[in-house]
Parts: C-alpha cells; structure tokens; sequence
C-alpha cells in the first residue's frame, strides 16, 4: 500500500511538473507577443490555455481518487491536499498568461505596451518567466533555494507594478485613458502572476518544514 | 462513525455560512465607504479582514482533520474537498472587499468613485451585497435557484464592468490618469467578487448533482 501511494505521489509531482512546463511557456508566449504585439503568438496562448485547465481538473481528480483509495494521512494526506492548492494556483497563472495575451489581441494592430512603459513591461514579462521556470524547477527538485529566488523576483515586479502607476500618474504622463487602462490591467496581471507562484512554492516550502500556518497566500499590492 | 461525520459535515457548512456572513459584512461596508469616501468604515473592513482569514484557515484545518480521521470516500469526500475550495474562494472574497476598501482610503479625503461613474458603482456595490447575501443564504439552505440569481447578478456586473470601460473610453470621458485607474481597478474588482460567488454556488450546485466536470471557475471577463 505505502508503494502504491508513494508511486500516485510520483504521479502527482510529475503532474504538477507538467502543468507549471504548460504555464511557462504560455507566460514566455504572452509576454513576447505583448511585447511585440505579435496577434498569432497571443492567439496560440489562448488556445491553449483550456489544455491547462483540462490537465488541472484531471490532477483535481486524482489528487481526490487518492484520498478515496488510499486515505493518507498526517503529512501524506497533507502532500495531497496541497496538490489541489498547488492546481488551482498554477491554473489561475495559465488564465493570468491569457489575460495578457488578450490585451495584445484586443489593441492590435496597435501596440498594447502603452508608450513610455516598454522597458517596464519588457521587464516585468521576464521576471514572469523567470518565476514561472523557477517554479517549476523547485516542483521538480524540491530545492528549497529556489523558493527564496521566486520572493525577489516577486518583490522587484511589486516594485515595477509601483512604479507604472507612479509613472501613470505623473505629470509627464501623456498616455490617453486607453492607454491607462491598458497600463493598469497589465501591470495588475503581472504582478499577480507572481503572486500565485510565491504561493504555490510557500505550499512546497511548508510540505518540508511542516509550517501549515504560514502558507497562506502573500497579500498583493493594491495601488496606487 | 456515519453519526460522527454526520455533524463534521454540519461543522463545516455552518463555518462556511459563517465566513460567507463576514464577507457580506464586509462587502456591504466596503462598497458603502467607497460610495460615500467613508475612511473610518473603509478601515474596519480592512481590519476585519484578518478574521476572515483566519476562518478560512481554521475551516481548511478542520476539513483536513475530518480526511484524516474519518476518510471519507465517494460523496461525502467531495463535499469535503469542495469545502476546502470553497472556503479559499470566500477568503478571496473578502480580499476583494478590502482592495475596494483600500482604494477608498488611498483616495480620501478626494472621492474614489471618478465623476460620472456614481450610479454605475452604486449599483456594482449593490449587486456585489445581494450576491454575497445570496451565496450566504444557499450555503445555509442548499436552495439551488439562488444558483440561478447569483448568475444572474454576476452577468449584470459583467455588463456594468464593460459600460465601465466603454464610458472611460469614450470622447466623452474628462477623468484625469487618476480616475482612469481607479474605475479600472474599482471595477476590476467589484466584477471579479461575483466571480468568485459563481464559482461557490457552482460547487454547491454540483455537490447536489454530481457533475463536477462542469463546477470549473468561471471565466472572468477581460475588456476593454
């Protein structure tokens, strides 16, 4: 029985592993295509997403089948709980890429980086991908460095989503209110991208340490 | 041991009745502070916010407790896995109440509602508090056509959401950069807590029909 449940955790991981790949490269796509106002590479992104979102409820459902089977309990029942958490975060980072990805489709052939933000957004797109690679590296490694790495790159894209709206809000700023609006809702997904990951690798972190209290997700920034 | 998982079952919805009343409270004070720049009001939804989750909290130990000692199977295993879901969504929720709040006290003494946006937010506030009183009251009665309500709310604020955008981008508009983001990021908001009411009811809605393939969370609504 034990081998049986440690071979459906296996199962679990790679599974996890699978769908953190997934919303890599739809993050890696969607800030690219942002970036570029690149309209197929969006449309890819979007298409894709409902594979993101099968491949979630299909670890829904195992995670559950597991519990039904094999009853675990203390921290193997914890392991699979924290699945179902990790899924539903790693989900919303898929529908998060989208979003991004839908801006671009929705502005084109107009650029949806609004003027004066390129560098920003440019920037905050690879801290995205970043955190998105590192994520999935720490579900596959378990290597609790990496949980450390995915906090700073979570702090500079705070720092970033503050300082597009302190730019937004300045007297320089000559971007219409399509413009602001774009800047706003795109700062706002990027940030909150990194937001579910700082979550999901707190759930990794406290399956080592036991630490179930301090895994709530992080409060994100409400600016300006 | 049917008798003992009998009243863990009505431990958990009647916290999860519980939680969906703070949030009600908090909704109703949130959007009221915002209609009418109300800091102090603001700033006890702010505060109140930690209860709620620590609630969620406390109902998520609670449901891991009752996997572990009473493993459930089949039904009563979903109920409580969607018990779990459902409080993650509540405590969302309240977040939400306290971003609305949050923008209310980043704005005062000036109003966070922009010129020209009054009676739109009014009646996303309001919509906002019935879904929540909704939600609250199918969570206590199981009465599955209060599904069909929230829905409805929730399409109602999904069309206010976009008159939102349509009146911020139209030549029409005099807000300044300031007004721009914060009925983007007001409305934002207001749209994404039905959202979430959905995405509850729906699991209430399934826990009654079994068809949990369909309980997915709603797509949210990204305009312009």
């Amino acid at each position: 029985m034990r081998e049986v449940f440690h071979q459906s955790l296996e199962d679990v991981q790679s599974r996890l592993v699978e769908i953190a790949e997934l919303v890599t490269v739809a993050i890696d796509k969607a800030t690219r295509a942002f970036g570029s106002s690149d309209v197929a590479l969006a449309e890819e992104v979007i298409e894709a997403d409902t594979v993101i979102d099968e491949k979630a409820l299909a670890l829904d459902e195992l995670a559950i089948e597991i519990l039904a089977r094999q009853q675990p309990v203390a921290r193997d029942l914890r392991i699979v709980v924290s699945a179902l958490r990790m899924s539903a975060s790693l989900e919303r980072m898929g529908d998060i890429a989208e979003h991004i990805a839908q801006l671009t489709r929705m502005r084109f052939p107009e650029r949806a980086i609004p003027k004066g933000l390129k560098s920003t957004f440019l920037k905050m797109g690879e801290l995205d991908v970043e955190v998105a690679r590192q994520l999935t590296e720490l579900l596959r490694t378990q290597e609790l460095a990496l949980t450390e790495e995915i906090r700073n790159a979570d702090d500079a894209l705070d720092d970033l989503h503050i300082s597009v709206f302190e730019k937004v809000l300045s007297a320089s700023w000559q971007g219409d209110p399509s413009a602001t609006v774009d800047a706003t809702l795109a700062s706002r997904y990027h940030e909150r991208f990194a937001d579910h990951a700082v979550s999901v690798a707190k759930k990794v972190a406290y399956l080592s340490t036991g630490d179930w209290a301090t895994s709530t997700d992080t409060i994100d920034v409400v600016v300006p």
